[in-house]
């Protein structure tokens, strides 16, 4: 299997340019925001205030650093990631393989926690996930729980739902309570309705999946929940990842567990 | 506040011979078991297979023992606690406030985990118990959910049942996890038929609670298990504490947080 830096260097030279799903397993993937220095002490405020939706991996050092500190060796945020999507005014305008292009010395990285690992802490535990069960993407569905304002960023929360017998959800709680860099526990089981979600087969990103007799939904905070804040807040300029296109780091995902 | 000790005094010299109920705050209270030898091994073996309802917090060294070490000094478990129950044959034949009369060097005692504990920890997190709000006993239920079998012990689970909003029971799932020696995580939520529970509204044992809108039940093992076990079992000779009234133990909740 390749390493880390392996997969980096094959993106950073165009020899592997579609999404990093099952790439790099037991290593830590993570979502890109990369916004200008005058909109990033506001952008890291809501994510300290909101972290199962926005948790933080890691956030460089200065604007117009190419690299985060201890998260990929040699990184360069520029090339690293096999697909980019750039907005300005919170309007996607280009879907780019790098951004050497478009990098300028004010810009900010972000790279935040994606359920990846939580999903491969569930399976190694035995537990089943409908979307790899069925070989689609998470459903995901907007929600009425608000989010904490910072500055210019505010909005709902974004959800992902995973759904499972009640005695596996306790099991899925107790795992993913010990990963609070990737989502951490569930925030909602049950009741689609009491988080503001209308139909439960009518998912708002992602795919839908079916539910069994005796299971309930189970929902996490999402990461696309930045992303959806970012377009609300309309900055005149900013870069995230293409969504599955994640920055594949260098960290074990057991480095994320806290006990 | 009395210490754990003082408290057993008390109880030794009939200064108290009520339930201890909120009695030595922060302290370990103990369900007790007390079988002749003969059946004692096929007993903790039952525990060991089934230990989110039989948590065992300590069992005598050996036959005849009136303490167990390191739980309670000064411990004389024929005096210590407020209450007994005389099991002959499965039946009960006595409530006694002391044992000295029954006891025999052949009887083994065990000392279980009991909810007390893990209720302390989730209203120190600031959710509420319903029926600590209420004052009642918390609901008991018999269910489907068979215990793994150990010689001549045997039968299903009996479980308490708390309602609480899908978040707090997840954050209750999480307290609770770290304290496996009181019944550990929840073993379900939701529908109560499920796991064999007809009308959650008549409880097997202990009262009924009211359940609001929003709300779903969430079932943890309950330390009636084995007393229930224990009666099916019909072992010619045993003793248990009358419920409500425990053994009070000299170990700080927190003692028992595996984390």
């Amino acid at each position: 299997m390749q390493s880390p830096k392996e997969i980096r260097l094959a993106i950073r030279n165009g020899a592997h340019n579609t999404n990093t799903s099952g790439l790099a397993g037991g290593f830590v993937q993570a979502n890109l925001a990369i916004l200008p220095a005058d909109w990033a002490a506001e952008f890291l405020l809501f994510c300290q205030l909101n972290p199962k939706p926005c948790p933080l991996v890691g956030v460089a050092a200065n604007p117009g650093d190419i690299a985060i500190e201890g998260l990929a060796a040699g990184m360069d945020i520029r090339t690293d990631v096999p697909k980019y999507r750039i907005f300005e005014e919170g309007q996607l305008v280009n879907e780019v393989e790098d951004i050497r292009d478009y990098w300028r010395d004010d810009l900010v990285t972000f790279a935040l926690g994606c359920s990846f690992s939580f999903e491969e802490a569930l399976l190694a535990d035995g537990l089943e996930i409908r979307n790899v069960t069925e070989g689609v993407n998470v459903p995901m569905f907007r929600t009425n729980l608000a989010c904490k304002p910072a500055g210019r960023f505010s909005g709902n929360m974004v959800v992902s739902m995973r759904p499972m017998k009640p005695a596996d959800a306790i099991r899925a709680i107790q795992i993913c309570s010990r990963f609070p860099s990737v989502h951490g526990a569930p925030v909602h089981f049950g009741d689609p309705a009491a988080i503001g979600i209308d139909d439960i087969h009518t998912p708002d990103f992602g795919d839908a999946v079916s539910i069994r007799e005796g299971e309930v939904p189970v929902f996490w905070a999402c990461g696309v929940t930045p992303q959806v804040v970012l377009e609300q807040a309309r900055p005149p300029f900013c870069i995230t990842h293409s969504p599955g296109h994640m920055l594949v780091t260098d960290l074990p995902n057991s480095k994320l567990s806290v006990f």
